[in-house]
């Protein structure tokens, strides 16, 4: 048996580097305190103090994400501080539909080799995103694998804790026909149909990361990393007299809305109603992929969908113009069972 | 440019498989239910009531955890339904040390392609993780990446909320020398080391996962994949009076002991005071391994540790013998500012 004199060093595990990454991440962390916050990080847990003072009765709600294949972007681009945002925003809205408003976050990063300024890129991103959402960044972990993950890759994932009142969950059980669906533009693909994305516009298209792609007037790194919107400003406000809000993620419109549907309601959207980003057109042109498809697969421009009833739709409408948000009405509730129709 | 009429499929991505796999889960997840769950998986985010009567300020404890490279381990052997007890009880332990008992946890699964009876089984392991500490499995992630893990391969984190009454946590502020250090035997290296540890047991020994190590009568597979203990039934009755605990997780108990300590005071730890199991020293002796690195590295027979003032430390030993809970006197405090003094 070879005697090797091997230190956990030798096994491509650095604690030093670790703990240097670790002060530089501490500061970021502080940007993100929020009265509830009690202990530093560093402890084996965060612990949060929330604010129950005139709930009858509190409800937690919990989300865990990943920002998924775009993170390939950011491998291939070298920007790193844009994939966080991604990964807090997607978990905000996903607690938002149920009416929660974010209380922390924490965030798992696993890489194969520990870069400690490509991690301080990442954890920048999901302090600023926690810090533009209220929400405290509590904790995480990073773990260094070695042999795991490819040199210079990396994966990310969130987890993040809201509460919302029990009377004031959103549930979509107030759903009824002759209710509007009121959509918020989305601010790219968000997280969701980057596989397919990629494939089309690096495999098939050809194109490098940094082209122009003349058609977009952007290059495709820019298109791949345009950062997933929050709608927790834009909605917080309306929470309490919306019937539904759908987070339009993987499964895009077609598998989203119903999530939301009671039994009987079917969403009526006219494919017409709003302008459908030409990056869509760019792929499903370049890749040949059918309508039914790119509607299952991308967001289409619409990252959330209100369901509103005809009597409060304007109030919506007239807050959303206040704040300066964008919103398009794109159907509405029909008697059936189909889900999704399009029209 | 080449039409090819792709489909989300073609880029690797198998959403009908991904439903069979959550059917499969969600028969897992529903055993794990406590009171305070309130939605179904399949909405956008799980919601939980937590019980706050009789609590003054209701504290909510949270921790993101990963398997680290043991998973490498499950990949050898196709043994998958023990990491997910290993994630969860890591979490579990890791608030608990605050005095925190589990509310709920969420996992992250993420793979290159899903293989619905490989997910069923890690989500099994974390399912019986959570049924056997009172948790409830309220949602989590499953990230279908292509490309980005190898094939076969994965990556699991966990993310954990307990609760503790404000009173009642346990920071380490109350310890003072002279306390005691009872250490709990660890259940194997649970899920610390194992870089280190495959590269002596695989690489340097040469041996190949199923091989079974005469010195120590178990195969590779089972030493490696020995499930990470959980120690909340072992400790839920003594959180009021125990002054701190330490988690032994990476960094061992050099790096994990002085976690806990308050100014002033040092661990001194008597290494011959327990019998350290057979495989870490077959460790150090295949590698070459400083007994200085081990400590640093394994947790080398010590699971957690409680420091307990010397007329309450019988009430603790009498409180684990009536559970049939094993422990050792490993050492005490004393006046300092060295983190761990090994004698």
């Amino acid at each position: 048996m070879e005697k090797k004199g091997l230190t956990y060093r030798d096994a491509g595990v650095d604690i030093d580097a670790q703990d240097e990454a670790l002060r530089r991440i501490k500061g970021l962390v502080k940007g993100t305190r929020t009265a509830g916050v009690l202990a530093d990080l560093g402890s084996f847990g965060g612990l949060f103090r929330p604010q129950l003072e005139g709930l009858s009765e509190p409800v937690l709600v919990a989300s865990a994400d990943g920002v998924g294949t775009k993170l390939c972007a950011a491998f291939l681009s070298g920007v790193h501080h844009t994939v966080g945002r991604d990964l807090v925003n997607h978990c905000v809205n996903d607690i938002l539909v149920q009416g929660a408003k974010p209380l922390f976050f924490l965030d798992y990063i696993a890489t194969g080799h520990l870069e400690p300024g490509v991690l301080a890129s990442i954890v920048e991103g999901v302090a600023n995103g926690c810090r533009e959402n209220g929400c405290a960044l509590l904790g995480g972990e990073t773990a260094e694998m070695p042999g795991f993950y490819a040199a210079g890759e990396y994966d990310v994932a969130g987890f993040i804790v809201g509460m919302v009142d029990r009377p004031n969950v959103i549930e979509g059980q107030a759903v009824r026909a002759s209710d509007l669906l009121v959509g918020l533009p989305s601010s790219g693909m968000h997280t969701n149909g980057f596989s397919l994305a990629r494939k089309i516009l690096l495999d098939v298209a050809g194109h490098l990361i940094g082209d122009t792609v003349a058609e977009l007037g952007q290059t495709v790194g820019q298109i791949l990393l345009a950062e997933h919107k929050s709608y927790l400003a834009a909605l917080s406000g309306a929470l309490g007299y919306v019937n539904a809000l759908a987070h339009i993620t993987g499964g895009g419109l077609t598998d989203n809305l119903p999530r939301v549907l009671p039994a009987g309601c079917s969403a009526r959207i006219d494919r017409g109603s709003w302008e459908v980003p030409g990056l869509y057109a760019y792929m499903a042109q370049c890749g040949g992929v059918a309508q039914d498809e790119m509607f299952r697969t991308f967001n289409m421009g619409i990252g959330m969908v209100a369901i509103v009833s005809p009597d409060r739709v304007g109030e919506l409408e007239a807050h959303l113009d206040a704040l300066g948000e964008s919103h398009v009405r794109i159907g509405e509730i029909v008697p059936g069972d189909e889900g999704v129709v399009y029209a």
